[in-house]
C-alpha cells in the first residue's frame, strides 16, 4: 500500500451524467481519503462536468487509481490523480519587454510559484542578462531572412526542451499553427488589453484614443485564433485624463505581470479546465 | 412521489469526518437528483464541514429527505433542503439614515431579492414615507422616558412579527442581548467601516483623521458583543485628501448599502454559513 | 457689490497658451476671491487648457464676470461662473428595464444628486408607476406604425421640457442624428460593457461566449457614432464560469446603476470636460 | 540664463491665504514658463495649502529661483524647484522576508522606478545574494548581546550613507525614536495590514481569527507611535472562507509589494505632502 504522504489533488472532467460526484466520492473514501476541500461544476450551456478535490495525506494512492481506472471504463470519466511536490517545467517567450519574465523569475525564487522555468528563448537578446543573473538558459533565436526558419527553430528548441507549460511573456510575434496546436491547453499568453477589447497590435495606444476610464491585460491560452483563446485572468486598473500613452504603458505592465503570474500560478495548480473556449477555475 | 418542479438547495453541517460527500451525494442520486452546483469546504482549523448542492428539477423530495433523516441518525449530520420560490420573511430597523432601507426597497421592487420585507420599525419617524410608498407597514418605536420599554417595544414587535431574518438598515441603538440571542445567525447589521477598524461611533470622522486612503463598509451578523460579529461582506473605496467627512459620508453610503444587499441576498439564498465566528460563503 | 453667498465653481476652456492659470487666478484673487481647490490640465496631443476651480464665499461676483469678459476678448479664454444652488433639469428616457431610473429617482430623493427628474419619457408602460410614485411626469411615447413618427415625437416633447440633461437610462431604442446634435454634451447614456468592448445588441450574451472573467458598464456622452462617444464613467466586476447570462445581467446591473449615477453627479457637477471624443474630468 | 531642458516640478507649501496660485503662477509666466499640470489642494480642516505645478522645458531656472525667494519673503511660501533627471539615493531595510525588496530591485532595474538602491541593510543575512546579484552593497547588522548596540550601528552606517529616502521593505524591527526623527518625512514603512486594523504584529493571523472577507497593505511615513503615520498609499484584496493565514500571507505579499512601490514611487516624484499626519497625493 503506497499511501500519500502529503494532499493530494484530483481532477474529473466528463460529460454530464447524474451520479458523478457520488461515484467519485465513494472512491475516495474507500481509498481511505478524506476530502479537504470539492470544487464541482457542471456547464449547463454544453454539459460538461469538472472537479478539483483536494485530498488529505493518507489516501492509499494505488486503491485510489484502481478506483479511477473503474470510473473510466464504467462511467466514461477522466480522473486524473497529481502528488504534490512535482514541479512543471516552464519556457518563457519572451521580446524586449522585460517586466513579465523579471516577475515570473523573481517569484519562482521566493518560492511562490510552484514550477521551474528550464529555459527563455527570445528573438531579442535584452533577456540574456536577467536570464543569466538566475541561472537559466537562454536561447537566442533571432529572424533573419525568413519568418518561417525562426518558427522551425522555435519549433525545434520547444521539442528538445519538452516543456509542461509554455509561457508567451510579451512575445511579440504570432507563434504558426502547428507550434499553437502542440501546445493546446498548456500555452498561456498575456496580451496587454482587456480583451476582446484593443484585440492585436497597440492596444495602449489604441485605448487613449479612445478615452477609456480603465485598462486591463489578460491571460489566454493561446489558440490559432489571435487573442481569442480561453480566458484564464483579467484585471483592470483605473486612468485618468492626465494618463498619455507611456503612462498607460507603466500602468498597464503591473496588470500583465499580475495576471500572468496568477494564471500560471492557477494553471500549475490544476485549477483551471477549458470548456467550449471558456475557462472554469476552482480557486 | 413529489419530485421538485425547480431546483432545491440542500445545506449540510456536521464536525468534519471522512465520507459525507460520498453519503450525501450518493442520497441525492438514489432519490434520482442530478447535482448542478456543489460547494463544500472543510476549515481546518476548528474541523467543521460545511456545503451547498444545487439539484436540479426531478429529485424525489420525499425520498430525498428520508435518506437525510437516515444521515442524521447514522452520520450526524445536519441535512435541510430548501425548495425553491419560498420568501423570506424581513424586518428592517432604521433610524433617520435610509439609504439602506431604500434600496433594499427598491431592489425588492425590481425583483433583485428574493425575500419580502413585512415592515420596517424605527425609533424616529423618517421612513416612515418611504415605507408606506413601498407598501410595507411602519411601525414608530420612539425613545421614551428611559431606554428599557423602549427595547421591550421592539422585543415585542419582533415577536409578533415572527420574521426569519432581521436587518439593521443603519439602525443607530445597540440592541440588548435577549433580542439579539433571540436572532442569532439571523440578524444582519451593516457597519460604516471596514471592521475591524473604526469599531464604534463616527467611523468616517475617525477615518478622515487618520488619514486612511480608502473607506470601508462591514455587513455581518449581530452578536452581543459590538461590532464583533461573522463578517458576510465587505467593500471598501479609495478616497483622497481632498475627501472631507461629508465626502466619506456620501462615498461610504454607496458601500453600505451595496455591502447589506449582499449579505441580504447571500443570507436569504442559503449561501452563508457560520464557523467558529467567521463565514463560509459558498457563491 | 454682489458678493458670493456660498462657494462658486469657474470652469475655463480655451486653446492652450502660456500665463492662462496666473491670469485667471489673478482675476480671481482681484475679485476678494480664496481658491478652494483648483484642478487643471493640459492636453498636450491637442493643445487644450481646462481647468475647474472652486472660489470660496465672499468672491464679488459681477467683478470676476468682468474680469473674465476682458479675458475673453484679451486672451480668448471661455470662464464660466456656476453660482452654487442651481439644479439641472433632467429628462430621463428609459424603456422597460427600469433599475438605472429606480436609482437615479432614489438618489435623488434621498438628497444626493443635486438635480431635478422634471420628466421620463419611455416608449414602454413599465416606469409609469415608478415615475408616479416620485411624483415625476411620465410621458408614453409608443413606437406606432412608423418609427420616424415615434421619434418626432420624442423631438418635440423634449423641446417643450427644454431639460438641461438628457439621461438614457436603459433606452434600448438609437435616437436620430437631429435629436442626438440638439443635446451634444448634455445626453448621457449607460452602455452595459466594457466599452469598447461589446457595442451594440447584447453585450451579457457576448461576454458570456467570450468567457470574459470581468464585465463592466460605460457612462458616455452620446454622439451620432452607436456607443462611441466620450466615455465618462468606467466599472467592471468579477465574474466566474458558475455565471450564466442572466447572473451577468443581475450582476451588470449593479454596475450600470452607479456608472450612470456618478456620470450624472460628475456633470451637473460641472467637472467633465470633453476634449477630442475624451472627457477630462476633475473629482 | 539657463532654460531648464527637461520639464520640472515645482512644490509649494505654506499656511492658506489669498493670491497664492496668483503670485506663484504669475512668476512662472514671467521665467517665460508654460504650465503642463497643476495640483492645488487647501486643507480647510487645518488651513494648509500645497500645490504642485509641472512646468515644461524652457523656464528660465535662475528667474524662476528668484521671484521665488521673493515670494518667500513677500507672502511666506515655500517654493521649491526639482529639475528633472536627478534621482534620489535609497537605502533598504529588511529581514528574511524579502519580496517588497526584490520587487524594488526589479523596477529599478527595469526603469519603472527614478530612484537608486545605494545600500540594503539588515539584521539578517538572508538579503545579501538578492543585493550582490543586483550589483548593490549590503550591510549585515546582526543583533547581539544588547539591541541598542545594534541599533546604534544602524544609526551610524545610515549617517555615513546620508540618503535622501529610507525604505523599510519589512523590516522587522522597531526603530529608535532617534532614528526615526532624523529621518522625519523620508522614511517609508510598509505595514501588512489595512491600517488602522491590525497594528503591530501577527497582522494576518488576528485577521484569519476575525474572519474579515478582504486583507489590505499599508504603506506609511515612519513616526515615533508605532503604525500611526502619516498614510501614503493602501490596498486591499479579497480573500475567502477557503483562506487559511498562509494563503492570506501569500495574497497580502502581494498587496505589501504594490503599495511599497507606489509610495516610493510617489515619493520620488515629489508627488506626497504631509498635513498634520494626513498625506496630500497629487497623481
Amino acid at each position: 500500500v503506497r499511501t500519500s504522504p502529503a494532499p493530494v489533488v484530483c481532477t474529473v472532467a466528463s460529460p454530464d451524467r447524474p451520479g458523478i460526484v457520488a461515484a467519485v466520492t465513494a472512491a475516495i473514501a474507500a481509498s481511505g481519503g478524506n476530502i479537504l476541500e470539492l470544487h464541482q461544476h457542471t456547464d449547463r450551456d454544453v454539459g460538461a462536468f469538472t472537479a478539483r478535490i483536494e485530498v488529505d495525506a493518507g489516501v492509499d494512492l494505488e486503491a485510489l487509481q484502481g478506483f479511477f481506472d473503474d470510473l473510466q471504463v464504467s462511467m466514461g470519466l477522466t480522473c486524473t490523480i497529481y502528488e504534490g511536490g512535482s514541479r512543471p517545467r516552464v519556457v518563457v517567450l519572451c521580446s524586449s519587454v522585460l517586466h513579465c519574465l523579471s516577475d515570473l523569475l523573481a517569484r519562482i525564487d521566493l518560492g511562490e510559484l510552484s514550477c521551474d522555468i528550464v529555459a527563455v528563448l527570445s528573438d531579442r537578446t535584452d533577456a540574456a542578462a536577467l536570464a543569466s543573473r538566475a541561472g537559466v538558459p537562454f536561447f537566442h533565436v533571432p529572424v533573419g531572412e525568413d519568418r518561417a526558419s525562426q518558427e522551425a527553430a522555435v519549433a525545434a528548441l520547444l521539442e528538445e526542451l519538452a516543456p509542461d507549460l509554455v509561457v508567451l511573456a510579451r512575445y511579440m510575434r504570432i507563434l504558426p499553427e502547428h507550434i499553437v496546436e502542440a501546445y493546446e491547453g498548456r500555452m498561456i499568453n498575456v496580451h496587454h488589453s482587456f480583451l476582446p477589447a484593443f484585440i492585436g497590435a497597440n492596444p495602449y495606444r489604441r485605448a487613449h484614443e479612445r478615452g477609456v476610464k480603465m485598462i486591463g491585460a489578460t491571460a489566454h491560452y493561446v489558440t490559432a485564433e489571435l487573442d481569442a483563446g480561453p480566458i484564464i485572468e483579467q484585471d483592470v486598473t483605473r486612468v485618468t485624463h492626465a494618463d498619455r500613452v507611456p503612462d498607460l504603458i507603466r500602468l498597464g505592465a503591473d496588470l500583465e505581470r499580475a495576471v500572468l503570474v496568477r494564471a500560471v500560478g492557477l494553471h500549475v495548480e490544476h485549477r483551471v479546465f477549458v470548456v467550449a473556449n471558456r475557462t472554469c477555475i476552482f480557486r
